[in-house]
């Protein structure tokens, strides 16, 4: 059973505070009232009241962040949307399968949706947090919906992932996937490590942990398994120094 | 396969311009480029050209209309969203059910999907001229969606109901259901041949009409089936005045 109550919508250094306004309409015809503002360029802001309608409340309940980490905090799954196409490829849903996966996941753990900016949308790093760029069907020749447009989709689909879940309950997994601050702590550590173990050049570093963050990303690691993985980050880290104790 | 060309958008009755333009580009979004104007408020506008972004070739060929009649000439099937609840209750199909019928419907016929007012929606009068009453499942608390963010859900349906439909086909029916305006002459001379024959009552006439509309808009009539409809009105005509022909 979907909870919408852990579905949060993130929006990254939006421009036009009508469009904030327009999202929270959005969200609140679709039942999601967790709204988080990564830096808006303009709020609060009059445009973003009146475009807002009867969904002031959701605006009122509106948390500005600072950084887009601050937005995740807790999330097990994040969806980034972005109509910028990348050169790196990364793990890839459309908006329905999105929904399907997050409306399920929702009913006991912590799920965002990610939109970017209007002009340029997530850059590289922002992606990067997220599990899976979501990508909404459009007509190539044209594809760069309106901010409020695409959280109107992506919001109607869950709300109709939803009423899927609801009809049609799949077996979940065991444990739910770690939380996004679990993550970051184990990708912090990990690129630490192969700093340390001289395996990654600090000179050119991003290519390398990309490559691994989209790795575990398309994993996703429950508790237990990334607690798993930084004890053997921990234990490579004691080991080194220490030479020639593998005769015992 | 879905015919994009075959499927028209019709505005009735819009109030701000704005919303003609954020629907123009929330259909270019998803591949539609028809859009029909019945009666505008304020058109063409700046606030129209604004909002449609990249989509001012989608405005520039909009038609303005008069009626919703003259914007559904040649349309097989109608699918009329609205918020409003009526108290006679209408054929009805969630937004993803009345999708795939249209995109299957598509390929061979012209489908529209008509949007009412941002305050009030469609009559009862324009909702009869619809086959179903499209329902975009949202909140039951706050149910109102922006006219161009209806626009965009129900548009992107149809663009995922396209993928659908490419994939999985469904064998069609022998005959595409009969044109709008075939229709309509059905029905004009329905009710005139139902007073003429002292059936339907001129002082009430609207209740009846109304649920013959919605048992006919249910069938979907191909235009054989129409033909042999109308030739059964005009025998009843030409018969009435004659008496006691019937012992032949």
């Amino acid at each position: 059973m979907m909870n919408f109550d852990n579905v949060r919508v993130v929006l990254v250094g939006t421009t036009h505070p009508g469009n904030i306004g327009a999202s929270a309409r959005a969200m609140k015809n679709m039942g999601l009232e967790r709204l988080l503002l990564v830096d808006p360029a303009l709020y609060p802001h009059a445009d973003a009241t009146a475009r807002a309608s009867g969904a002031d409340d959701v605006l009122a309940k509106a948390q500005v962040v600072k950084s887009l980490d601050a937005a995740l905090t807790g999330c097990a799954l994040i969806g980034g949307t972005s109509a910028r196409r990348r050169n790196l490829t990364w793990p890839e849903l459309d908006s329905r399968q999105f929904a399907v996966r997050a409306a399920e996941l929702s009913e006991h753990s912590k799920v965002a949706l990610v939109f970017g900016r209007e002009r340029s949308g997530l850059t590289n790093e922002e992606l990067e947090r997220c599990h899976f760029l979501v990508q909404i069907p459009t007509n190539p020749n044209y594809s760069s919906l309106n901010l409020a447009a695409a959280v109107q989709v992506l919001t109607y689909e869950l709300r109709m992932a939803a009423g899927v879940a609801a009809s049609e309950r799949h077996p979940g997994r065991e444990l739910p996937p770690a939380l996004a601050e679990e993550m970051t702590r184990f990708y912090t550590h990990l690129e630490q490590v192969l700093i340390e173990v001289g395996f990654l050049d600090p000179n050119n570093p991003r290519h390398l942990m990309r490559r691994l963050r989209r790795l575990f990303n398309r994993v996703q690691p429950d508790q237990i398994e990334v607690n798993i993985l930084r004890g053997i980050l921990t234990a490579v880290q004691k080991r080194k120094g220490r030479v020639g104790n593998n005769s015992r």
